[in-house]
């Protein structure tokens, strides 16, 4: 016998997590729907040279990569942004820019499990490429905040100007330093800003590291008032207008303009300039999500503009802007904050099985609560020989454990006697009933 | 720079394509939900242990099969049966039988591209397991009509007994052939009767292959008087009524019982002795679908009764019954038919983009359609500098090649102006519109 193990940092998924992951997915995917966005799908399997890239890395490291039977040198793919970068240099001539795209997927990497991490997890990566439009910018952040709403979460979606940093750094003449200062700048928020400025000192000098804290310290609060006192300060530090700052303006005069007229709360905008997002892939506008209600768990969606995605595989540089939402993440929040959409579109319903040789009726009467758009289990066993009332009250306890909230009793005729409707919770019984009786009793 | 190429065998799947897939798995899912079904999910890759049980033939050539870093034999599930065996031996204690489990995910496996095979492709499995109840026969049985009507689809589903198929060998002494005599019947509507005859002979004599042929060569034509008809002819050749003659037979009545009353066509079953299913794995009934306007590409799904799903893994035999369909086959069968039902849920309809400024009030104006139930599109570009009408046309041709049927054309004040929608396959347009009207316009 073999023992029935899986691998260490990875995961079934029993019924009731499944449902919940499906569910989630499908509000998800109709929010990037309802923005026109268009779903693509990629190989579980690449060769490990397109992944790979220039390589080298903790990607490297923690990639699964092999040869396959006819010795190629192959790898699972670790994200879903390399692969679409090299599908957009592959399909370039069969895409219609600009390009809206969602991709869900598994990725996987083999992280340390110690951190909690998970070798492999969903991706929800969105993306507008072919357009440098700051409309395209806006939208991104717009279906953000549509997303997390829908699930009724209040968010921060801190943004800034990687751009507009750069042409501070050059206006303070470090620009040639700006990759150790960005990635400086980034680690902020988890080693505090005493040892950031040791740091920014020993990469730019005191006078300088002062005047970066100056320019990423300004504490915005999320109000849009703060969006343009943060606004004007940095274009004052960078050197007075410029086309980022306008950029930023644009954004800030979108924002106003959509929530104009409707009565939208529950999710806002802010300016921060300590906002780097350590990745040098970005070019343009940055960002990172906060729960209002959890901020602690830190961005749970973060993105930006790049101006070069397949510059690898391509000579052609596609400019676009995206971000990605990690589903795990988003369900430990949405589990924490008890705000779990309930399972919706599964069964609730099971009809008891009293008599074997009625199977067919049962999935008759069955048929009929389908086509009234209510999903219904039929129950396929029964104990003949048990006492009528012991045997249903074992169906009872069976269907509680399936997590159905109703049970319906057929009578001795099932397609022509009246029903009961037992609610499992309230454990009272209706009897009598028709089936669009039942279906309004359930409905209500 | 990189050649952006994939692994032979392995797909990209662009906006079109996958929509369609989407959709058709989630009507395929819809109705394995509207039956009380429930998902899973299991890893992509496991122990090769695992995967391999036993080992040996096609399976351990074709796997993907490596080392990992943690030096873990690991490699990628090539069907969704074993993982599944594998997760019921491992999750037993949390699952609630009769268990009825859908799962829809992706499989890999080494196969000759040359034969038009995939190397990667989507699965989706349906069982009930921990019931040995006829009823649970047959609500896989009528779970696979309602998928394949529910598409549309005249189906034809064969249905057969391995059980009485070796009791009737064992009424003409031959069960100790069983394994080599199903392997025979099984070839037989690809090698020809003859060459089965043949074969017959060489393994039972020629009296007993004659006798064999008799058995399995009754002609059904998917008639209830046939079933009837082929069913007292086994159970003689047989023997004898039996408790396999007696299942058949109560299938029988759940399908008479199961259609009376409702103006349900599209879909029948017949018994067909010749269906064996050549895995050594079913041991009770056995079923192959077929679609009447195209039965020559074979079943599209196939499966059966089995009373030892995980026997690799844990000592408790865990009986159950079911199916599955691959999903390549199902939408080369639906796109051959010209059946393949049309994207829905996806944006059919844009905004268009005239002034660059205006994009928060478009989105706003969007965000009307989409909280009235209409995904939509938002341009975010346009050419200012252009005349306006080159520009709109501009405009009309990206949405038509994008697949949209409507466009809207927002006025000077985008949340106040009426609005002009163009139907993009009549070309004409309706001016003077509200938002209100827009929708009723584009429903109707």
């Amino acid at each position: 016998m073999i023992e029935p193990k899986i691998l260490k940092g990875f995961r079934d998924f029993l019924p009731q997590p499944e449902m919940v992951r499906r569910n989630l997915t499908e509000r998800i995917e109709a929010t990037f729907r309802s923005f026109g966005f268009v779903p693509i799908d990629t190989p579980a399997l690449e060769y490990a040279e397109i992944l790979l890239g220039k390589g080298g890395g903790e990607t490297e490291k923690q990639i699964y990569r092999f040869t396959d039977n006819g010795e190629r040198d192959v790898a699972l793919r670790f994200d879903l942004t390399v692969p679409f970068a090299r599908f957009t240099a592959l399909h370039q001539q069969e895409l219609n820019f600009p390009f809206k795209r969602y991709h869900i997927g598994k990725v996987w990497r083999g992280e340390n499990t110690q951190r909690g991490r998970y070798r492999e997890f969903t991706q929800c990566d969105f993306d507008i490429i072919g357009s440098d439009s700051p409309a395209a910018d806006f939208e991104i952040l717009l279906m953000i905040r549509s997303v997390l709403t829908d699930l009724n979460l209040g968010v921060d979606i801190k943004i800034n100007h990687r751009g507009l940093f750069n042409r501070f750094l050059s206006h303070i003449g470090q620009l040639e330093n700006s990759v150790e200062i960005l990635r400086a700048v980034d680690k902020i928020s988890k080693v505090g800003v005493d040892e950031t400025k040791q740091t920014l000192a020993g990469i730019a000098g005191d006078a300088n590291g002062q005047k970066i804290l100056e320019y990423i310290g300004v504490e915005t609060t999320g109000k849009d008032a703060s969006f343009e006192q943060a606004l004007n300060r940095i274009t004052e530090l960078s050197g007075g207008p410029s086309p980022e700052s306008e950029r930023l303006s644009l954004l800030h005069k979108f924002m106003n303009d959509a929530f104009l007229g409707t009565a939208d709360v529950g999710g806002a905008f802010s300016l921060d300039p300590s906002i780097t997002r350590g990745l040098d892939y970005y070019t343009g506008v940055v960002f990172e999500t906060f729960l209002t209600e959890l901020p602690d768990i830190g961005s749970i969606c973060s993105g930006g503009r790049y101006d070069n995605l397949a510059g690898l595989y391509t000579k052609n540089a596609i400019s676009g802007v995206g971000s990605s939402i990690g589903l795990d993440r988003m369900i430990a929040a949405l589990e924490s904050l008890n705000k779990l959409p309930p399972a919706n579109g599964f069964a609730a319903v099971a009809i008891a099985c009293l008599k074997r040789e009625d199977a067919g009726q049962y999935q008759a009467l069955a048929t009929q609560f389908r086509r009234a758009g209510v999903p219904c289990e039929v129950f396929t066993d029964t104990d003949e020989t048990a006492d009528s009332s012991k045997n249903l009250v074992k169906q009872f306890v069976l269907a509680e454990k399936k997590g159905h909230q109703w049970m319906i009793i057929p009578g001795a005729r099932p397609l022509s006697d009246p029903l009961t409707l037992r609610n499992l919770v309230t454990r009272k019984n209706q009897e009598g009933l028709s089936v669009d009786e039942v279906v309004s009793a359930i409905r209500d």
